[in-house]
């Protein structure tokens, strides 16, 4: 049997666990699982897009284990009662090829993607770095407030969105947690001063969350919405002036902030940094960008941690067991049976 | 919920059915979406390779169903009592993005395996065949033979296996159905004078299945065991002999047999040849070959199908339903809860 976890097994044992307990596990996971980068079998993930949005898939492998996730994207989805991004996740053993673990993944997503945004962040934003803007307050705001809280000290979240309805939902979610949370009147009005900006906006466009004008010297932008191509929140000349950090290049090219630039503009891996190959900040006035997009390694930690927690359970009999394993015609069709039948 | 289908229910479904009837309507099917083959999304699939075997992903979408299936290939799987290959499939909707049916398809693979061989064979192999060799006689073998009969009218079957037990339980399950079966001694006794011969080994391994002094003038050479980088079952001076119809041309050069050939050895696409864009047998002398590796368009058709049959049932709650679609926060951490103890 494969382990299974559900939707309501899902939210009990994070529940259980509580968000700031596994956030914290998820960025000493990430943070293990980045600094042994060659160790993995990396791959963009494979995309289909339609007009409505995109479906994707995200493989990884080590040597032990194999993972991927299932994830769409598609914005309109809120206007039908359904959500924009849903995924699950399959963790597999490289040894046999048999999957050992399927789950659903909407909020171990959010989870893992707030993980690697505080990670990427200790190494980019500047250390005294307090305040926080969050522009887009959907899905991902709370999670994100709350991995910037735990691992930089972030005590100040400036919310903005267009959807008032979408902001106090933030507000009411992140009060009482030892945040001072401020909904703002502009972008502007949430990014000035802002030590970190994060954007999460939704939309399938290329969008101008953030103009040039807005960016101050210092800042840290932590860009998480634009994660497809054409799908973009930064105005390009941002990109060009911030020293920019990514997760996967060959995938951030396509689906980042990066695929405004040319070829030839300079990424760095965030691996790199972790490991101290590539400096993280350098400089009091650097603007720094975390052109982040997820990626499968990410999902892969989390799909570990996520088995730890789960323990043993309820499982699904996705795998026959037959008896023979070269008999795999014996174990449906048995003689003097369905095949009489059908002939 | 997504409805879910495991081996158990599978495999009453299956038997419900019959082989011989779902192999005529997959054949149906397949014959339909190759013929509008243009609609689809297409990828080669994604595999991750290891010392014991390789995982795979297999997606693709047209314009109202995307699919993927997982599957393994360990070939020393059968040493440890478990199988060389398992599968699961996914079929999901792309106007949101939604999954709506996950299932096991070991079986499903076998028998859409078997259809698109004996669819292809259809236009490829001389019509007055009636005799066919079965060279590796494992998990694929009765399927095979079975579509064979079915599309074909093949009423003789020569098996040849290395391992005698594989070779009796495919004589036993085929026994008894109108099928003439021989056991033969070696791959040149199975195959001198066979009409059609099928190869359907697993070694991982640039394997010799073939010689060419044994490939007779006008045979139709149906090769589906070679099928990922490194794995082939025919020596490539049949190749070059033979003209060789590919499922999808960017995935056949890298795992076919057609990966022992440079890359401007002619192969022509099975969508081609059905829609009469391209000729099929040309000539009573010619060599065919058929440098099958397994399609995800064969899947998508085959998930289709099975959902037809499998009707409402059993379901997974894969997805979360919040209230709020842009509240995933508020759906697992609501206020007053694990929120605080975990602070």
């Amino acid at each position: 049997m494969i382990r299974y976890v559900g939707s309501r097994e899902m939210a009990d044992l994070l529940r259980r666990e509580g968000p700031e307990a596994i956030l914290r596990r998820l960025i000493a996971s990430l943070r293990a699982d980045f600094l042994r980068w060659p160790e993995f079998d990396l791959a963009p993930r494979l995309a289909s897009h339609s007009a409505g949005g995109v479906i994707e898939l995200m493989p990884i492998a080590d040597a032990a284990f194999y993972s991927f996730k299932f994830v769409n994207g598609h914005p309109g989805n809120t206007r039908l009662g359904k959500q924009t991004v849903v995924a699950f996740g399959v963790l597999a053993d490289v040894a046999t090829g048999y999957p050992l673990l399927i789950c659903e993944m909407s909020v171990l997503t959010a989870l893992r993607t707030a993980a690697t945004s505080a990670l990427a962040a200790c190494h980019l934003a500047r250390p005294e770095s307090r305040s926080m803007a969050l522009i887009g307050t959907g899905a991902q705001a709370e999670f994100q407030a709350l991995a910037f809280r735990l691992a930089l000290g972030i005590d100040e979240i400036r919310l903005f969105d267009l959807d008032p309805a979408a902001m106090a939902k933030a507000r009411t979610h992140l009060e009482g947690h030892g945040l001072k949370i401020v909904c703002a009147k502009s972008v502007d009005e949430a990014v000035a001063g802002a030590d970190i900006v994060t954007t999460a906006t939704a939309d399938k466009t290329r969008a101008t969350i953030l103009t040039p004008d807005l960016v101050e010297p210092g800042q840290h932008l932590n860009a998480i919405g634009g994660d497809c191509p054409g799908k973009t929140e930064l105005h390009p000349d941002i990109v060009a002036r911030a020293r920019t950090i990514v997760e996967y290049e060959p995938q951030s090219r396509i689906e980042g902030e990066s695929q405004q630039m040319s070829p030839d503009y300079p990424v760095t891996e965030l691996w790199r940094v972790l490991r101290g190959d590539a400096p993280g900040r350098v400089g009091r006035d650097e603007i720094t960008l975390f052109d982040s997009v997820g990626f499968a390694l990410e999902d892969l930690s989390a799909l570990r941690i996520l088995r730890e927690i789960a323990g043993p359970g309820p499982g699904l009999d996705l795998i026959p067991e037959p008896d023979n394993p070269k008999d795999l015609f014996g174990l449906v069709f048995s003689k003097g049976h369905a095949f009489e039948r059908a002939a």
